[in-house]
């Protein structure tokens, strides 16, 4: 075989540049990218003018990034790399909670309160009673569990997006398990909202003829101590979104009913027990 | 099947999203895309730690992008994308001259110049005389064919890297062919240069036990009224990098010698003929 690059040969000379001593795991990764690329390119018979738009959208969505807004991600979300990622990595038995994607608007650091606080400080939106147990497959309650919490508000902006305009920590709060598992603290019914469209991953979004909608949810992230970590949305039944979520996070376990209910805070009632497995073991455990 | 997406059904849940009226072309390119990174992902059972590796990468390459520096199109050309895209796009007939890279170092507006002169203009390198006919398939010479050339200095540098230190225009000249097709000019005999490789992509090299060298190369770009646009370079035989370009740049019909000459001007030469194809004509001719 010619040592020179052609149509025929093409990923094949690219990856056998590789030095023997690269990283067998980087050799893995680039060797399977560079054929599915040079597939993609052949199986469509990318033409150059096209080859210089996609070379103009990333460097566009490369310069739209900064500390607040990573485009990058955002592209990943709508191409549904993100949640296949996940999906890989949180495989987990019939009957735990299944993940979702995390999302860029977690902050270390919200506030610790006590069960039954209310974490949304803007009084606006309806309120929503949150409540469950945190439990392992057994159905044995899990103590000491922390459940943090995050919504947007209902504006559909999540109070990092607007500092001037929410007051800090707006929705967000971290709660601690009693022996008994059990959780309950007021929120917002969240509301469905569009991510940030008004960049390239947006324009991408329009030409596709999608909408950048996500469906209202709660965003939760259990930590138990012995258990695998849960990051994970419960989402509104009812939402016209479901079925859409522009960033495909939804799965049909994590939909939840919305109920009015007669309370002196809340209007609604969202119950949801989440559902942990034991950390794997390790094999080198001492 | 559900509209929910798993890792089963990922790639078919995304691209079922792309509206009806979207342009096909579109709708085939996005969706072998999707495919293929979806396969990707899969295949090497991708880490959420890897995913974000790749995220800050390409968000670092679309930052390192200025009006003098093109870190997408390095990434495409060190990883085959830019080359293989042109070499489907530029099938031609047996004897034809061959297509290569264009590279980023084209400027529009260079001087035109007579037949012979020299295009050197800051006395550093060994001098070379250029030489050829410029023909059809058949072999009969083309007049007023537009001959673009252009490289890089002795030191390894073009003109717009180094807009303080060079003469503006150095090293770069248009001919135009008379009746006899023939061309000759003098430049210098070019030397072998590493591409910038103090962002991303360099680092990208660096771990795949990648040098940045390009061989020695002489640019030039055939337009003559008829026929297809030729983008080429002729590569200096017995170059050390001509097996391992790190663009992939090379073909066997490009690589030419350069003889030691006696000549008032020049100690070397290069002699090679460029066979132009004539425009594909089209069924909508009028």
């Amino acid at each position: 075989m010619s040592a020179y690059f052609n149509e025929a040969n093409s990923a094949h000379v690219v990856n056998e540049r590789m030095a023997p001593e690269t990283s067998p795991r980087l050799q893995e990764v680039m060797g399977s990218l560079i054929q599915h690329l040079h597939a993609f390119i052949k199986d469509v018979q990318l033409r150059p003018e096209e080859w210089e738009t996609a070379i103009d959208f990333l460097t566009r969505t490369g310069q739209m990034c900064s500390a607040e807004r990573q485009e990058f991600i955002l592209l990943s979300d709508c191409l549904g790399l993100s949640m296949l990622v996940d999906a890989i990595h949180h495989r987990r038995p019939e009957g735990a909670t299944e993940n979702t994607v995390f999302g860029p608007f977690f902050v270390e650091g919200a506030p610790e309160k006590t069960m039954g606080s209310c974490i949304s400080l803007d009084e606006k939106g309806e309120l929503c009673l949150y409540e469950g147990i945190v439990k392992d497959l057994n159905g044995e309650p899990i103590a000491q569990a922390r459940i943090h919490a995050w919504s947007d508000n209902a504006d559909g902006f999540y109070d990092v997006q607007q500092p001037d305009q929410q007051p800090k920590w707006n929705n967000r709060g971290v709660f601690t398990t009693d022996a008994d598992g059990r959780y309950h603290f007021i929120g917002i019914k969240p509301v469905s909202y569009p991510i940030p469209d008004d960049g390239p991953v947006g324009q991408l979004l329009k030409q596709l003829g999608r909408h950048p909608y996500r469906p209202a949810h709660m965003h939760f992230m259990i930590e138990a101590p012995g258990y695998d970590k849960v990051i994970t949305h419960t989402f509104v039944q009812g939402d016209n979104y479901l079925e859409s979520d522009t960033v495909f996070g939804v799965k049909q376990s994590l939909v939840t009913a919305f109920d009015p209910i007669e309370h002196p805070q809340a209007q609604w009632r969202s119950t949801f027990d989440f559902v942990l497995v034991p950390h794997p073991r390790t094999s080198t455990a001492t």
